[in-house]
């Protein structure tokens, strides 16, 4: 032991010549601890400047605790990390911990990951789901498994509490404010419009838009080399889209990687933000959100005992640069003679 | 249930007009189950095309599973958020499941955290330990706990097994870097040197300079902002540097968001690879190591139940543009008169 640390349980029942349990049963007060060994205990906690902390109170509390599992895509992707330490640091709070799962697109994992965790006592689940069924889910719900959606909800089950960003308008803002520019042909790069969220955010740019040109849509884009590639091709399309609008935050580094090797500086904003976002030049315009009050509150509605509630994250456009860029004819299509 | 869902064991429950236990018995080929009830429940196995699946077993064997503690300093940095998946990963191979736990720069809350995860009959423990003492942790590894440390080994414990970079080298490589592009003033941006990754790393630049000039090494910097500003003093000293060495990548971060409002171009190399890295102009020079390894070593090595071993993880320079800048002096020097 050194100068600096304080002394713990062990160094009690080194100095009193008893059991660590017995100095467990006597700082947590339990029965079952005749006087004479009571009195040497608390000797040696008198001696050694022993203090009971909480976390000796919580080893002794132990199994008791709860313990939320936290299912979602891609643990390793920004918003998903943020996610994580936001519902770490609102479960630490309950002294709740958290045991985490990536089902990394696998839908089937994804109910793996689930039924692990409720076979291991994890009764209180924040998931993100992804895109597939999850009648599965149903049998657990129904088995006294509590969950709360975060980002998206699943179709078809029954009532859940969800947290939500508010998507439609994210997808409304960010279109509307490239259109403010003057800009029409703005091109979507959207990810699974089977998630509800993914969806909402399309149908405000369609909303914003009003006419769309369906050849300036894409989907299904998971990650950001695919993104870039959509954005090469659309680029070398013979109208091609002057802005676009990227539905997470791996379209729009796709397309800050494309835009990397081009000469077209088209005009784009991104949902979600991401870490040096600011740093670029022009910086990325983005939706932003709280992703630390999503968290929270995916876990407030969890331990709150309450009828099912769906809550709605607002967003807000954060203006840096790059979904302010002016409409310009790029010069591929000047050199076919479209300018 | 939809046709695209497999039948579950509620399924095979409700057409057999059985109890989920019963059905979950037949399935597991568990005793006390009668021969005609077992007939009803495979005869609706056989009517609803259910397979035992993954899932189903897991279920059934539920508790006995092994439960992984991963305790670190922030989640929601991209370094660890990339191990927790690569962790996850690994343990998944082993059915295991990953609690988790960031005590973001508080020595307090890491033991907490450990202590609370032991108490629930986590005893298997990846840790990347903090800077402060951890004569704590003996009392737990003598109680039956096992733990490997990543990244960085704390002083004074009991032998452990361990994953480490070579950060040394990687620390070497990167300032030699340097000086074969003719810098000399290296500044170096740094982190806690208790931790003993920091301090080797520092270790391989100044054996790589030979001489240091102390006015140029900061420490302490745990965050962007702090090394944005660390970076301005520097560049605003009268003999500033013509290079920088980050020994993370929130340093780097740093160093780019300073040099975004001002005119020096200095050289820089990064320790870690980060998102977006190669997508600024010029590209960030890092030292890279592959951290998929270093989670799947870290498991590897909590599992196989062998003596403690300590194992180096590879570093490489990745050569992106920002290491390569010429030495130039600074505009703000020539404006003093000392160019």
């Amino acid at each position: 032991m050194t100068a600096r640390q304080r002394p713990t349980m062990a160094d009690v029942a080194r100095h009193a010549g008893v059991s660590l349990k017995t100095v467990s049963r006597v700082v947590n007060q339990e029965p079952h601890v005749s006087g004479p060994l009571q009195r040497r205990v608390q000797e040696a906690i008198n001696a050694l400047g022993f203090r009971r902390n909480e976390a000796a109170s919580r080893l002794a509390r132990g199994a008791a605790m709860l313990t939320i599992g936290l299912v979602m895509e891609n643990i390793s992707n920004q918003f998903y990390a943020h996610l994580a330490a936001a519902v770490e640091s609102a479960a630490a709070e309950h002294e709740a911990l958290v045991v985490f799962g990536s089902y990394e697109e696998r839908p089937e994992r994804e109910r793996m990951l689930v039924e692990s965790m409720f076979a291991r006592g994890v009764d209180s689940l924040i998931l993100v789901p992804s895109a597939g069924g999850h009648s599965w889910l149903a049998e657990l719900l129904g088995g006294g498994l509590r969950a709360v959606f975060v980002d998206r909800v699943p179709a078809g089950l029954p009532e859940s509490s969800a947290v939500l960003l508010d998507d439609f308008k994210g997808g409304r803002l960010a279109t509307e404010h490239l259109m403010a520019r003057g800009h029409r042909r703005i091109a979507l790069i959207s990810d699974d419009e089977n998630l509800s969220s993914v969806h909402d955010r399309a149908r405000g740019y369609r909303e914003a838009l009003g006419t769309v040109d369906e050849s300036l849509v894409t989907r299904g884009v998971f990650d950001p080399w695919r993104a870039a590639r959509e954005v090469d091709r659309l680029l070398e399309l013979p109208d091609p889209p002057t802005a676009f609008f990227a539905t997470n935050n791996r379209a729009a580094i796709g397309i800050l990687q494309a835009l990397r090797t081009r000469r077209e500086r088209p005009a784009f904003v991104g949902f979600d933000d991401f870490a040096l976002a600011d740093v670029f030049d022009p910086g990325v315009s983005v939706v932003r959100y709280d992703t630390a009050l999503l968290g929270r509150t995916a876990v407030d509605l969890l331990l709150d005992g309450g009828p099912a509630r769906m809550v709605r994250v607002p967003v807000e456009l954060v203006v840096r640069g790059s979904g302010e860029l002016p409409v310009t004819t790029s010069e591929s299509a000047s050199r076919r003679g479209r300018g």
